[in-house]
């Protein structure tokens, strides 16, 4: 598509003091002449991913560390961990893991939500010595006044968030409050790819990197797609684009994601990436499936008071999530 | 309920950076004292009311000026109007409503959210020699930092908003910016009674009058409850609430508003004011009440493509709204 058509897919109500149409173009028809050669780049090194597989709060610490060698090992450039159930196991776990993989490895963190403003400067004020990449959700979504205070007060620590972000209203605040550094778009939040084009190029506008949210069933595979874009057309490839990856269930789709020594590799075939295998759906899809009738599943859907679908139920099975 | 009882229903859950359980408790212990007497005021005076039926954007002239008229007469203090479609048809709508109802008479105007940041700042300045209340949801209803700028740049014009505030997150913003001079909460659109509980705290510790919304069906007859407990047990009887009213179908309500004079007249019937009349449910149910199967209303199940509800039919049938 040409910068116009692009643009001509974007609803500019409600952003426009932030992104003009005019603001839009100029920033595509600026990405347009790299395209081809950001498609090369893209399609010899892939883009840099990073994984939140060896951070789950459910682990025991042994678990943890070991995964956390093994992303290394498998040339993860990040990592991310899950934070804010205590502060001393905040404090244990990081020196520990400071302890594997060195005092330069580049480690995250991600609180979901769990802190009030004053909890979260606190919280993560206490953990600058272990040098965080960023610190991801810290409060309720909604809350961009709270962002901002965040990011003012924990600074150089830089505040993350937008899986949850619902629209391009929210997102247009976060990047003219300053309230993050780190813009995590999901590919079902919004109202689809459209509506993720203008996430795109407002990050752009602001010089925000786009570090796409992930790790659900298939939203590596869906969301690849939008940093590719991003990467080949908009903002080209820099080191501050890093996507999220977490190595599970991409069995159950037909183009899994193709991540090689922590890169994701582009997918060869058309498509958003989103459509599952014949066999998957028959076996889980609710109530009909198979699965639905053996003891496992009964027991599943009896414990769906605490799960929220079927599709947590097949994520929680596996990763043992918090 | 005691001001402890009060304090128990609230969930301070990212908002205690606003608001803390020890405020809370002291603007109820304060209001507590004031009780007894307020009651008495509200049973023989009421609460003012202010009414948006002459202001219909669907109107004509003639009959939005005989609507005012009646209005006035009625005892309204505060007549509010529909605007935004065009700014000549609001400047001259306005003309003639002040030379009906003269200079100092409050009048409000209504944009449900159809403009953009500086579309709103460019018209609502337009309009100053109107001499306006206020200037209600002049942008996206998430867009804290859109309502803190349009608020700072169209002074001394008052910003309303909140009939489409999701949550007290959304709120609690909205007063720490300093966006909103006039706090208009809903009876249906937040967590119920207890978030609005937190929604009337978190105003009278920013000194911000909350003017709830009504007007659709059953509206006025639930949020004049909350009102009422503002008026006896938090802020007290003050010039700066106004109640909306909108004058329509209330008849199918088992406890219908009383509003007289412009005041709306507590209800003696315990309950939230929501039960519908029998009749009405038995004729309006849909699709198995006798409505449905009427030439009228099978015409009207036949436009559901532009009408949202069954409700939203018996609105638009009464009243011509936009």
């Amino acid at each position: 598509m040409t910068p116009q058509q692009l643009v001509a897919t974007i609803d500019f109500r409600y952003i426009s003091d932030a992104l003009t149409a005019e603001e839009a173009l100029s920033i595509l028809e600026k990405g347009f002449a790299g395209r081809k050669s950001n498609e090369e780049i893209l399609l010899k090194k892939g883009l840099p991913a990073y994984t939140t597989t060896p951070g789950w709060l459910g682990y025991t610490d042994e678990k943890m560390l070991h995964l956390t060698q093994e992303a290394v090992d498998a040339g993860f450039g990040l990592i991310k961990y899950k934070c804010g159930k205590s502060l001393a196991d905040d404090r244990r776990r990081l020196a520990k893991i400071r302890e594997i993989v060195g005092p330069d490895f580049p480690i995250a963190i991600d609180a979901n939500q769990v802190w009030d403003v004053d909890v979260a400067i606190a919280w993560v004020n206490a953990l600058k010595e272990f040098d965080l990449q960023w610190i991801e959700e810290p409060t309720h979504p909604d809350d961009v006044v709270g962002h901002a205070r965040i990011a003012r007060e924990v600074a150089p620590t830089r505040v993350a968030t937008g899986e949850h972000a619902s629209s391009r209203i929210i997102f247009k605040q976060l990047l003219q409050s300053d309230a993050i550094k780190v813009m995590q778009i999901d590919a079902t939040r919004v109202a689809g790819v459209n509506e993720n084009i203008a996430n795109i190029l407002l990050a752009a506008k602001y010089g925000i990197p786009v570090c796409p949210h992930a790790g659900g069933v298939g939203l590596c595979e869906v969301v690849q797609h939008l940093a590719m874009f991003d990467s080949v057309a908009v903002t080209g490839h820099h080191s501050q684009r890093v996507v999220e990856y977490v190595d599970h269930l991409h069995e159950h789709f037909v183009e899994p994601t193709n991540v090689v020594r922590g890169a994701y590799m582009p997918p060869k075939a058309p498509g958003s990436g989103a459509q599952m295998v014949e066999s998957t759906i028959a076996e889980f899809v609710f109530p009909t499936g198979i699965y639905w009738s053996s003891e496992k599943g009964k027991a599943h859907a009896l414990s769906s008071n605490t799960a929220h679908s079927s599709s947590d139920i097949l994520i929680n099975e596996k990763i043992g999530a918090r």
